[in-house]
Parts: structure tokens; C-alpha cells; sequence
């Protein structure tokens, strides 16, 4: 069987697997990466990495997956919060001339999303929008295992689809942003104005809930309708087969999920009630992802 | 050169015209739909039509283009207010085994899509998003030439994309639709509710906004944020080179178009702004997009 590297780029660490075309990790290995020390410095991290891997030799290709804009042609990155020395730098051209493979990158969310069509919970379908709610909220479109980057690698920026335009403004976000309204960061921010300090992270509101706390619930509640209008802009655009929802706040699907889904069904067209909602099903879809880059562009 | 039959069948009138690669209209033949006479009558109608073209024999194949969601696949008609009795019946396979030609079906926004992203305003992008504002909104999605159906023919359907939560319910579409907000059709009902029956159509609303009515100004105000709302929407789920916009509300322009775009430009991220909008230019969208179908589907 075929063998891939995929490659986690990201401010803290870096992380690289051999990943076969069934999307099995047969051996993965991790170091610091460090990105402060420039460049080149990450790069001769992420060689000495690769390098580690048994029979990397023999792998097809390369993927990355990296955080922010990526520009896929160039195969370098666009704007970056954690590795901002490496912006412009040309990666994938340094690497594949190292290893002498076809190399690829793109944006983590959306290598995830590539892992998920192909491999996870969206591989029966044509048309996958991935959404994942975490410490923020994006996304992006698959169709027929092929994902849209967009013109500047924003493809997919759905935290920032205004969902009520009656918010306060947080930050660079739009007024009403589903990512300041819905994410697990404003989860925990809502949680925090009601209950104080007792509450730490999103968890301890949907815990609340769980309870049947009426403050909790109505925060959930919010919170479910917020991403239901975010869900449903998104389908009137694209009408996928199926959204894949991954990320962290997914832990707390048992109190919001069933919510959102019924108010997103009533916000949607009759003819597009056939769409289904699935959980993403990979454990490490950045790094599966990764290693799906040079699988689908060299198959 | 290469020469295609593109079809435009609405509940009134049937139009056929011969139209060679380059989207020039050689001749164009027209007659009623009588599609209450049933789906028979409409098919020989369209039959007789096309043979009324010079050289029908020698063209390449034949595309139609039909309002409400369509089953590309299968070559029918899903849902229909102008042609119920033809929901279902299988189009494509009776029209191609008569002519034995390729043949191809699509809801007349999406082959107005595909012209325009082929042969019109969109033709040197690869991601163009079409959208036209007139009786409603509508859209679609073209990537590399290839306009995206959806799972149920629904992508697209943006008019029903809630621009803001705290509106009116009209209709089956959604709380603060903007199709509901700034449509040809909404634009009259707001003029009306201010100006009584002076207003007739929304270029009665426009032709006051030209004249500095400070009223009309709201009015166009208001529409331009909405409409800014719908289109922010779109750029974050896919990023696109360019928005094409037609529809018979462009006639008012000159009134709201710069309003919209700086509204827009405050709603997007920085790295988005190299978005471009432009007009939609072909005289007839509709016609020579069905018979862009069989051309980009048999080169």
C-alpha cells in the first residue's frame, strides 16, 4: 500500500506521520517548532522530523497543513498569527527540493477538511461543507475530494458571517460574527458575564445546562439558533450533501446540537431537507488531511 | 466553427437559439409553452421549435435552461410554480433520443452562470459567484467553468440567506430574507408603504433617490446594507474572484451599487478585498448559458 507524509504546522509544535491511503497514522513523530528562531530554523526542524520517519524514502509525497491564509499555488503563507516569520517564505519549494517529492500545502482547517471527504465521515459524499467550533469557528467546502481554497485562501471564514446584526463588537470580527457569538471562546465569554469566574471554558456551561440551569440553557439556546443562521447561510450558497462538524466544542453536541439542528431545518428551503448532519469521525484530521494533499493531486 | 442549441422554457414562451463557441446568437426561433396543455404537448413544442432552426442537424447538442430546482442528473424538473406538469418527466431523455444528440438540463440561473463565467463578465476568473437581483435573488457558484447544482439543485438560493432577525415574515421564506428586503419586488412594497401607489416598481423608488428624496434615500440605504449582508455571506463561504450581478434592480445602479460595495468592503477581511464585482453583460444570459451546457460538457 501507498505511503504519505502529512505535516502539523503550528506555532508551538510541529508533528509528522506516515499516513497510508486508508488514512491509518503507521508512525508519528513531534518536535518543538520554535518559530520565533526564523525560517530556516523551522525548516531544518521540519527536515530533521521527516527524517525520523522510518522509510520516509519511500513515501509518495508530502503534505502540511498550516494554520491561516494559505497560497496553495505558491505553496507559501498569506497572513499568520503564530508563524509570522515564516510568511512569503517559500515551504514547499525548499522542501520538495530537499526530498525530491511532491510536496503541497494548505490551511489546517481546510487539509482537515480534505480528510474528513476523503476519508472520515464525508466519504460518501459529493459535496462536504466541514465546519469545526472551537476557539474559533471555520470551514470549508469539499466537492467530488477537492477543497475550495477561494481567490485568497479565505474560502471557509465562516466565523465571520454576521448572524444578528443587533451585537456588540468584540474585535477585528464583524458586528454579530458566529464566531463571537458561538465559539467555544464566547461560550466561555457568555458564561463568565452570567455565573463569574466559576466558569473556566465552554464545558462548564454545558455542564451547567446538563443540570437544567435556566441561565445555562438560555446560553445554549442562543447559542444553538446563532449557529442554526450560520449553518443555513451556508447551505443556501452550497447545498451540500452533508455538513461534518468537528472541534472541540463538539463535546458539549449532547446539549446543543439537537436544538440547532431542528431550528436549522426550519430555515431551510423543503427540497433541501435531505442534508445530514455528521460528527467528524477522524482523531487527527489535520495530520490525515495533510498526508491526503499528494494522494489526491499525484493519484 | 461549433454551433449549439440552448433552450429557455418558462411558463409563458419557449426560446431556442442556435449559438456558436464564442456565445453568438446565429438565430433565435420563439413560441408559446402552453405548459398546462401537459408535458407532451410542451416536448413537441420544443421539438418543433428546434426544427425550425437552419442546420439544427449539424449542432453539437442542446442545452435547456428552466426556472426551480432541477435534477441535473437525472435530466427532470424537481419542483415547479410555472410547470408543474412537467415535474418529473424525464426532458433530457426524450429530447435527446429525438434529436440523438447530447443533451443537458439546469435551472435557468445556473446556465445564466455558466454563461457568464464562460463567455461573460466572469470569463477571466476561476471562482465566479452570479448573482441576480430582480423579482428575487438568486445565484450560483461557478468553479474552473463548472457551476455547482447542490445536492438538491437548491445552491444558490440565496434570497432566502436572513440579512436580519428582526424583520417581518411575508412569505415562506425566511425572517428577514433578503429576498424579502431587497428584491425588485421588495423595493416596490416599501415604496408603496411610503409613497402609496405613486410607486409602481422599484425604478419609481430609484427614480426619488435621484431626485434627493430623503426617503427614497432610506429606503435605497437600507437595501444597499442588506444586500452587502447577502454578499458578505457568500465571499466567507467561498472567497470568489468575482461577483457578477444582473437582474433587472441594476437598472437602479447608479443609486445603490457604491453604497452596497463600501458596505461590503467594511464586512469582509482585509486579505479579501481584492474581490472584484462586475456587471453582468450578455444580452441574454439565459439562452446562450443552456447552450454553454453541451459545450462545456462534450469539448
Amino acid at each position: 500500500m501507498k505511503t504519505f507524509i502529512g505535516v502539523d504546522l503550528g506555532g508551538t509544535n510541529i508533528r509528522a506521520a506516515k499516513v497510508d491511503e486508508e488514512g491509518n497514522i503507521l508512525q508519528m513523530v513531534k518536535d518543538v517548532s520554535e518559530p520565533d528562531k526564523g525560517a530556516e530554523h523551522v525548516m531544518s526542524k521540519m527536515i530533521e522530523l521527516i527524517e525520523r520517519i522510518d522509510g520516509y524514502e519511500e513515501c509518495e509525497g508530502i503534505g502540511m497543513g498550516i494554520p491561516g491564509p494559505i497560497d496553495t499555488i505558491h505553496g507559501k503563507i498569506i497572513v499568520s498569527t503564530n508563524l509570522p516569520k515564516l510568511v512569503g517564505y517559500p515551504i514547499v519549494e525548499h522542501i520538495s527540493k530537499h526530498f525530491n517529492k511532491p510536496t503541497f500545502i494548505d490551511n489546517d482547517v481546510k487539509v482537515a477538511t480534505l480528510g474528513e471527504a476523503c476519508l472520515g465521515a464525508g466519504k460518501e459524499y459529493p459535496i462536504v461543507y466541514y465546519v469545526t467550533i472551537s476557539t474559533g469557528i471555520g470551514g470549508a467546502l469539499s466537492i467530488d475530494k477537492k477543497v475550495l481554497s477561494g481567490q485568497n485562501g479565505h474560502a471557509g471564514e465562516i466565523g465571520n458571517i454576521c448572524i444578528d446584526r443587533n451585537r456588540n463588537k468584540y474585535n477585528i470580527l464583524n458586528v454579530g460574527a458566529v464566531e463571537n457569538e458561538a465559539s467555544g471562546t464566547a461560550i466561555t465569554r457568555k458564561g463568565k458575564e452570567v455565573f463569574g469566574d466559576t466558569i473556566q471554558h465552554a464545558g462548564d456551561v454545558f455542564e451547567l445546562a446538563r443540570q437544567k440551569d435556566e441561565k445555562a440553557l438560555k446560553i445554549v439556546d442562543d447559542m444553538a439558533y446563532d449557529l442554526a443562521m450560520m449553518f443555513s447561510a451556508i447551505a443556501h450558497v452550497c447545498d451540500p450533501h452533508v455538513f461534518v462538524v468537528g472541534g472541540g466544542v463538539m463535546k458539549g453536541k449532547d446539549v446543543f446540537f439537537d436544538k440547532m439542528e431542528k431550528y436549522y431545518r426550519d430555515m431551510i428551503h423543503v427540497g433541501m431537507q435531505p442534508v445530514v448532519f455528521k460528527e467528524a469521525m477522524l482523531e487527527e484530521p489535520g495530520i490525515i488531511g495533510a498526508a491526503m494533499l499528494p494522494m489526491t493531486k499525484i493519484a
